[in-house]
C-alpha cells in the first residue's frame, strides 16, 4: 500500500480505507489477525498515531474484534459484501425511472444554445458586474440575522417589497409585496404551481403553438393537456371551453404570446379571466422577457385586469440579469401565496437566498431600471436589424408577426417557401450553416397548422444580422436538403 | 384622480390604470367620448405628452376605439369585467389544492425554530462573513461566462469538484466530480431523488422513528411508507425485507440515526446494500450533520461500501455555513447522475448560480475547513453541557442514547419517567417554560415503542444549558400538566 501525502484524504482515512477494502475483498478473511500496530506504521512509513486511529475507526466501524490477550482480528461479517460493480457501472437502469419523469425527459426538441437565433438568451456583456459584486459583498459582510438563518419560504421580505415596486414600475402592475413569492427563476415558479394545484389527469389549457418547456412541467405533475390554438388575437378562449370546459388550469403568454408574439386582446383576456371566475380554474400568466418591450404603449398585463383572484403572475429577474441568477417570483392573491408558502417549506425550505438580499438593494438603487433602459434600445437594434435583414433577404417568404416584446421574433412561412420545404427541413438546413433557427413546427402539440423560424436576436450583434441570415437564406434556396447551397446560386437571389 | 408622482409607478401608468378602472366598472360606459388629451392633462395636473401615451396605451389595448373624425371613445367590450373580488378575496379554496399536497400539507409536527433546544440549527455567530462576502465579490467582479450563462443543472464544474474533495477530507468518502450533483441543498436532493425514481404507491422504507420531513418529499412523489424499526445497530433489515421485499427505495441516515443518533452496524450495512442489489432498488443515504462529529473515528459513510451503485448520498452545506444558503450535493454513479441532470434541467434549469462560484473558493481555500475544526469543539463543549446537566438534573429518567455527531441528543424515558407523563405532555410543559424540547413520539409513522425528548443544543450556549434544563426538570416534576411547578419544588428538585 502507499500513503499519498499530497491527497485531501487524511492518511488515517487512507489506511482504513486500504485495510476495509482488503477485508471485504476477502483478502484479510474473518478471524485473521492483524499485525501490531507498530509493525504496520513501520511498513507504512507512517507514524503508529496514525495507525491506531485507523484501527479505532475501523473496530468502532465493525471491521475488526478485539482477542482477549490484546491486539485485534478481522471480524465475522454476516454476509460478502458486494462485488466490485461491473464496468460501466449499471447504477439506475431506465426501467427505475418513475413512468412520469420517463415522459417528462421524452418530450425532446431541437435547439442550440450557443446559435447566435438562439430565443431567450440574453446579453451579459453590458451587466453592471462590479456594481452586483459590490452589492454582494456589501449584503453579507454584515448580514442580518434574518438573512442568514429564518428567511421565509415566501422570500427575504425586502426582496418581496422591492418585486413589487418593480413590477409597478416596468410592467405598471400594482400589487402588494404580501402578493409576492420569489421562487426559483419562472419554470421553478410554474413547477411549483403546478405540483400544488394539479392532480393526475387533471385538464390543463395550453397554446398551440406555445412553449415546449412549460409542458414539462406540467407533465410532471400528470396534467393532461389541452391545446388550445393561437390566432391574431390571441388564445382562441371560446375553443378552450369547447375542448375542456373544466379545465383545473390555463397557461397563457398574453403579452407576446410565445412563440408567435401577438398580444392577446382585451375581449380574449376578458373571457379568460370570466371562464376562470366561473369555473374556479386557474389563470398562469407568464409574462416572460416583457420587461424588453419596445414601446411604453405594450399592453397592461393580464394580472392587472383580475380582481377576483384567479390570475397567478411568474417573471424572472435571470433573463433581465444573469441567466445563472434562478431568481424570479409569483404575484397571486393571498390565499394562493399562503399554499405556496407552506409548499415551498416542504421542498426545499425557499429559494436559494445568497442573492436575495443583494437582488433587493440591486432593485432598490435603481441598477435594474437602468440597466434595462441601456438593453431596451440594444435589442431594439437588434430586432430591427433582423427585419430589415429577413425583409432584404427572405422577400416573400417570411412573414414577420408583429411583436412588441421579448428577444426573438417568429418568420411564418409563405405559401411559395412553404411550397418548397418544411421548417424542420428548413432548421436543418440553418444548423448545417451553423446559424442554428427553431422550427416553428416543434412548438406544436398536435399537428402543426403553421411553418415559421423562431428567430432568438438576444445575442445577435447588429452587424452579424445580415450575414447570418444570408446564410440562412442561401441554405433554404439551395436544392437538395441540408446543402447550402453553391455561391453563385446565393450571390444571384441575394438581390431580391 | 390623483396623480402621485412620489409613486414607483410611472405618471402615464397611473393615467391609464385610472381610465382602465373608469371603463371596467362602467363609470365610462362603452361609445363614452373621452374628453380631449389636453383637457384631461389640465384636470390632471400634468403634460399633454403623459395622457397621450396612456390613451396610446388605451387604444392598443383595446379599451378605446378611434372615432371617425379624430377623438376616440370607449370601446363595446365583449363582456363585463369580473366584478370585484369580495372581501376577503376568495382565491384559491383549498378543494382547489392537488388531493397529494393536501396530504403533504397535512403533515404536522410541534416544532420551535426559535427555541434554544431546537434541533438541527447551527450557530452562525462565528461564520467568517468577511472572507465569504470577498469571495463573492471576486467571484463576480470578474465572472467568466460560465459562471453567467451556461451553468450545468449538474452544478458548477469547480464546485463539484471541490465537494469530492471536501468529502475526501470530512468524511473519507472518495468520489469524482462527475459523481456529484450540486441541488437545494438536501431536502431538494431529497426531493429531486423522489421526483425522478418513485412511481404512485411505490413502496419506500423509512425508519422508525425517522425523520418527518422527509415524509414531505415521499408523500409529494407519492410513494406509500413503509415503516421500518431501529434499534441499537440501526435499521433492522430483516424487518423491512419482511414488511417490503421489493420496495422501491430506502431512506436512511446510517451515521448518526436521526432522532435517535445510533450508527448503523456493519452487518446491517451489508446486509442493506445486499438486499439493494438483489431487487435493483435504491438506498438513499441521508448524512446529514455528520461533519460535526465529535471524533475521527465515526464510522464511514454506507455510500463509500457501496461497490455496486445503489446508493445515494446527501448532504448540505447549509447546515455547516449558512442556513439560508440552500446548497447541498448528492453523489450518486454515473446513470442515476444522468438522470438527475436531465430531470434538473427540466425543473429550474440548475440549482441557483451566485453562490455556486463563491462557494467553491471557500473550499478550495480552506475555509469551510477551518470553520468547522472551530465549530466541532464549540458544539462538543455545548453536547457535554447538555449530557452533564441531563445526568444532574434528571437522574433516572432520562436515557441519553450515545452518539457521535450531529447537533443534538436524544433521551429516552425511562419507566420511572414514562409511568408519569407521556413525551408530549412533557414537550408541552417545556414550551410553557419557554424552553421548547421535540417529543420523540411525533417521529414515529406508527403507534410509538419509546417515549423520549430529541434535544438540540446547536444554538445553546454553554452555560444556558444547565439552567435551561432545570426549568423544563421543574417542568416535568411538577403535577399536574402544563404548569412549571413553585420555585419551592423546583429548588427542592435541584439538587439531586
Amino acid at each position: 500500500m502507499h500513503l499519498d501525502r499530497a491527497a485531501d484524504m487524511p492518511l488515517y482515512q487512507q489506511v482504513a480505507a486500504h485495510l476495509r477494502a482488503r477485508i471485504l475483498d476477502g483478502a484479510l478473511p474473518a478471524g485473521s489477525r492483524l499485525l501490531g500496530s507498530r509493525e504496520i506504521a513501520r511498513e507504512l512509513g507512517c507514524s503508529r498515531a496514525i495507525v491506531l486511529t485507523a484501527l479505532e475507526l475501523l473496530y468502532a466501524e465493525g471491521y475488526l474484534v478485539s482477542v482477549p490477550r490484546g491486539g485485534v482480528k478481522v471480524a465475522a461479517l454476516a454476509r460478502k459484501a458486494a462485488p466490485d460493480a461491473p464496468s460501466p457501472a449499471p447504477g439506475i437502469e431506465p426501467a427505475r425511472l418513475s413512468h412520469r419523469w420517463r415522459s417528462v425527459l421524452a418530450i425532446d426538441y431541437a435547439f442550440d444554445l450557443a446559435s447566435p437565433f438562439s430565443t431567450g438568451t440574453p446579453d451579459i456583456a453590458d451587466f453592471p458586474f462590479d456594481t452586483w459584486a459590490r452589492l454582494l459583498r456589501q449584503a453579507w459582510r454584515n448580514a442580518p440575522r434574518s438573512a442568514c438563518t429564518d428567511m421565509s419560504p415566501l422570500g427575504w421580505q425586502p426582496l418581496r417589497e422591492a418585486t413589487a415596486e418593480f413590477l409597478g414600475t416596468v410592467r405598471g402592475l400594482l400589487c402588494r409585496p404580501e402578493e409576492v413569492v420569489i421562487t426559483p427563476a419562472s419554470s421553478g415558479a410554474l413547477d411549483l404551481c403546478c405540483r400544488m394545484l394539479i392532480d393526475p389527469g387533471d385538464e390543463v389549457w395550453v397554446e398551440e403553438p406555445g412553449f415546449i418547456e412549460a409542458r414539462w412541467a406540467l407533465q410532471a405533475a400528470g396534467a393532461r393537456l389541452v391545446p388550445v390554438p393561437v390566432d391574431g388575437k390571441g388564445l382562441v378562449v371560446a375553443e378552450g371551453i369547447r375542448r375542456a370546459p373544466r379545465a383545473k388550469l390555463a397557461v397563457v403568454t398574453p403579452s407576446h404570446q410565445f412563440p408567435l408574439g401577438v398580444a392577446m386582446s382585451l375581449d380574449r383576456r376578458l373571457e379568460l379571466l370570466d371562464w376562470a371566475q366561473r369555473q374556479g380554474s386557474t389563470v398562469i400568466e407568464d409574462d416572460y422577457n416583457s420587461e424588453f418591450r419596445q414601446r411604453d404603449s405594450m399592453a397592461a398585463s393580464l394580472k392587472s385586469l383580475d380582481r377576483a383572484g384567479h390570475v397567478v403572475y411568474l417573471g424572472t429577474f435571470s433573463k433581465v440579469m444573469l441567466p445563472s441568477l434562478r431568481i424570479g417570483y409569483l404575484v397571486a392573491s393571498p390565499a394562493f401565496i399562503d399554499v405556496f408558502g407552506r409548499g415551498r417549506a416542504r421542498i426545499d425550505v425557499h429559494t436559494a437566498g445568497t442573492a436575495q438580499p443583494a437582488l433587493a438593494e440591486f432593485l432598490r438603487e435603481g441598477h435594474l431600471l437602468r440597466y434595462l433602459r441601456r438593453m431596451r434600445l440594444v435589442y431594439a437594434a437588434r430586432k430591427q436589424a433582423v427585419l430589415d435583414a429577413v425583409q432584404a433577404l427572405l422577400p416573400g417568404e417570411l412573414d414577420i408577426v408583429p411583436s412588441e416584446a421579448g428577444l426573438h421574433v417568429t418568420g411564418l412561412f409563405t405559401p411559395r417557401l412553404a411550397a418548397r420545404l418544411t421548417d424542420t427541413e428548413a432548421s436543418a438546413r440553418s444548423r448545417a450553416v451553423s446559424n442554428f433557427i427553431q422550427p416553428l413546427s416543434q412548438c406544436f402539440l398536435g399537428t402543426p397548422d403553421r411553418q415559421g423560424l423562431v428567430i432568438g436576436f438576444g445575442r445577435l450583434p447588429v452587424e452579424d444580422a445580415h450575414p447570418r441570415l444570408a446564410a440562412v437564406a442561401d441554405a433554404l434556396r439551395a436544392t437538395g436538403s441540408g446543402q447550402s447551397g453553391g455561391p453563385g446560386a446565393g450571390a444571384a437571389r441575394r438581390g431580391r
